[in-house]
């Protein structure tokens, strides 16, 4: 199976914007009470892909995982305006990243994440950061395997 | 001893100022390399302040707990837009919240926390969210008393 990892064009849109909904159905099914379903987020996920690809935005970076034509994955890196709290002035963004499921464990998520790093080198960040749901147990042994760590908890009362 | 919390007021800001220094000191203390020190936040957390009281802000409440006439405390409130994945509009977020050492374990953070609560209430939000850095154990602790519970991890790689 050959795997290449490739910037998002746009008539990968209607790609992503799939792969989208299932990452936001993932998140539905984990807390129903709190995350909206794929087909409530399609509008502006839809607006915002639109957006990077007519404004060349410089500061995002959408990758998808193509085996042969078909599109099993996509990545989206960010550059942004750090806290205030932070040290640094901008930090890069892990804002999206999903591969379907019967293409996990087969190295893609790192694939994808060494070439957003080369970008974010490029960009000279010194912080890489990703909010992950804690009970996306997936996501978050991904992300240790590259080195990442929690540094921050995000806790919620519901009313 | 007898604890008020009360609405801060314009003449508070030095002593709102002199906790968030602390604050933002033992953020630093936890994790040198990513959080600035609390000097160099005073110039940012000053402006906060003085607009908050200039522009009489509806969104933002700040509680400071007195004994005697010494402020020893203090707890800031947001309304905030939720973010696009929730299904929620707007949200209720603690912001900063502050006890100096020797007046903790007095039930001082569960005071601010009812009022501020009051207050969310009010604005009829159905989520109140907080950010605690991960090693932070006596503010997880204390927002786990409350009835917080966590549900994203914020994740970092250092360049």
């Amino acid at each position: 199976m050959k795997i290449e990892i490739k910037e998002a064009k746009k008539e990968d849109i209607d790609s992503i914007l799939r792969l989208q909904t299932k990452l936001s159905d993932y998140h539905r099914k984990i807390d129903k009470n709190y995350y909206k379903a794929g087909k409530e987020r399609k509008a502006i996920e839809k607006k915002r892909l639109v957006e990077y690809f007519s404004k060349r935005e410089k500061n995002r970076k959408i990758l998808v995982a193509k085996v042969g034509n078909k599109i099993v994955g996509f990545f989206i890196g960010k550059i942004e305006k750090a806290h205030s709290y932070c040290r640094a002035k901008k930090i890069g963004v892990i804002f999206q990243a999903f591969v379907e499921e019967k293409f996990r464990r087969k190295g893609i998520g790192r694939l994808f994440f060494e070439k957003l790093l080369k970008w974010f080198k490029k960009k000279k960040v010194k912080f890489i950061e990703v909010e992950v749901d804690s009970r996306n147990k997936i996501g978050i042994e991904a992300y240790k395997k590259y080195g990442f760590f929690e540094f921050r908890k995000r806790m919620r009362l519901d009313l």
